[in-house]
């Protein structure tokens, strides 16, 4: 069997599970873990704090096409994605490690926007750049590592989540597979929809502050929405053995993607991905709270229920089920 | 001008200045940070303890070539080439985070050797494999971040070296190169030798107890030497602002690798490169406890002077300076 027909969920799956057999439970590391492969991040109890890891890469013409993207953008967006992994937990990013695999023929002046968008974003989020690797190769990828803290005794967790929670998501969904779509196919939409649009795709905002109030505030299971709506509720549901149940009609849609995408806006917030969001589960007590002090909008869109483990259900406004097409994205998979 | 045209270390610098122009330097990570860009590893102060983290990536067709190295060994390498960076600081390895870009037709059985590999040298060290991410490319792609800590107040650094001090490497120099040129032209030299050379280049050992020695013996300066050997002593020259002289008899040289490379043994030690051994230097009271106390041979081949910043004189048994080649290993440059 090779890598794509067996999947990326799959090697993940089966190369967490060779870590696990051939690991040393007794030595000090494995002992101090607390998330190891499977979450958005791995998570570790240090002297001090409680310490956070992820990895992420964008490589060429799989992630991105830089004749749509400028090598700004594809800075802040390549530490926006693993910030989006720490936002998934409720830390606070610290340190960034970058490691460019680059063709001899890229211009210097590419490399220098690139690390010009990176060192903005850092900026913003208080992101030390300590360090990195530089080696050639036929197409640029660029892997970055990001490590952060957290202020508390525990995590975020695709883990958490219980039967009877409410099922929330942060912000829009769909804008940025949108957005992909209008750059791909040169869609010539209105001003403020394009900006929207090309921002969502190409400069998403990890939502650092709103996982960090999620914790506080007490909810418990939280993922980012990478994959797509539907996948990554998937994995929550996995981790938790438990499945969800989600209203179609209660799915935060901009009237500007309901405009343009008339007949698949459904479609991309559902399984687009790149979102970015936060997707997580709570009481509706803690919701109510959470409406109060998050600084963006939050949407109940469905609920956490016992039943098949793994299985998202999604219905329209009278409770009928509604089949889906295609669930996410997932690499090696079309 | 392009990136081939710069060069590995140009780009290292330019990045390193874009960097360091941008940040906020009142921000918590950059404060707390000791080492940044431009060393083995990055160091930080944390709540308990220091912290050391570090990146390194395989390029297929750059690094390594499937034909050459097994799957195993090429999972064995990838760590054992970040670990040797945390040596070079002092440190001990605690958790690894690796990132692969795969094509899809890689069979799944050489992905799971390629971890348990990775999973070996790991329990070796006690390393925690803890995350990753796995994404396609067209060809295989392999970056390991390994995070570490420090049990002394300072690390290791390249910029610690003095006039006067002694240059000295851990065990012996050139028997990586010889053993990829071995591997490469099929060269058929006797058991004990070809077993020496493929070792030190497919599945090198990073030398972490020695490093932790150093440190704890009163060692400031070092590196690892996966450039060659004139090449990081220039890194080390040019980080401490100093020169260095070595006597080129003076250098280790395996007689394995003497008597199958009677021609080239001495290009192969001094510019071979991927020995992963420690070049530190230091003074010669030092040295002398060091010699009772070190698990491996160390060699002293030459000291450190005053004199242009960054300059590597090579001179014979009576002091006659050598014109040298080739550094080292450089990407983009050959």
């Amino acid at each position: 069997m090779n890598v794509s027909e067996l999947g990326e969920f799959g090697l993940i799956e089966l190369l967490a599970d060779i870590v696990d057999k051939t690991k040393s439970p007794e030595d000090a590391s494995w002992k101090s873990l607390l998330i190891g492969i499977g979450d958005d991040t791995a998570v570790w109890q240090a002297d001090g704090a409680i310490q956070l890891a992820t990895t992420d890469s964008l490589v060429q013409d799989t992630h991105f096409d830089p004749n749509i993207i400028t090598w700004e953008e594809l800075g802040w967006k390549a530490i926006a994605v693993n910030l989006s992994d720490i936002a998934a937990m409720g830390g606070a990013p610290k340190y960034a490690l970058i490691s460019l695999a680059l063709p001899g023929e890229l211009s210097i002046d590419n490399v220098s926007r690139l690390y010009q968008g990176m060192a903005q974003i850092a900026k913003r989020f208080g992101v030390a750049i300590v360090g990195g690797n530089i080696a050639s190769a036929d197409k640029t990828i660029i892997n970055v590592t990001v490590l952060g803290s957290l202020d508390s005794t525990s995590a975020l967790a695709r883990s958490a989540a219980i039967p009877g929670d409410q099922v929330a998501v942060t912000g829009y969904l769909g804008l940025s597979a949108a957005g992909l779509r209008m750059l791909k196919q040169h869609l010539k939409l209105d001003l403020e929809t394009t900006q929207l649009m090309r921002q969502a795709h190409l400069t998403p905002m990890p939502r650092i502050d709103e996982g960090q109030i999620l914790l506080h505030q007490g909810v418990k299971a939280a993922i980012d929405i990478s994959d797509g709506l539907i996948a990554d509720l998937t994995h929550v549901c996995q981790a938790s053995q438990v499945s969800a149940r989600i209203k179609q009609n209660d799915l935060p849609i901009h009237p500007a993607l309901k405009k343009n995408f008339k007949s698949d806006y459904l479609q991309l917030a559902l399984s687009g991905g790149e979102d970015y969001e936060l997707l997580f589960t709570t009481s509706s007590q803690i919701i109510s709270r959470l409406k109060k002090v998050m600084p963006c909008p939050i949407t109940v869109i469905g609920e956490i229920t016992e039943g098949k483990t793994g299985q998202v259900i999604l219905t329209d406004a009278d409770g009928r089920i509604i089949p889906w097409q295609k669930a996410g994205w997932e690499h090696f998979k079309s």
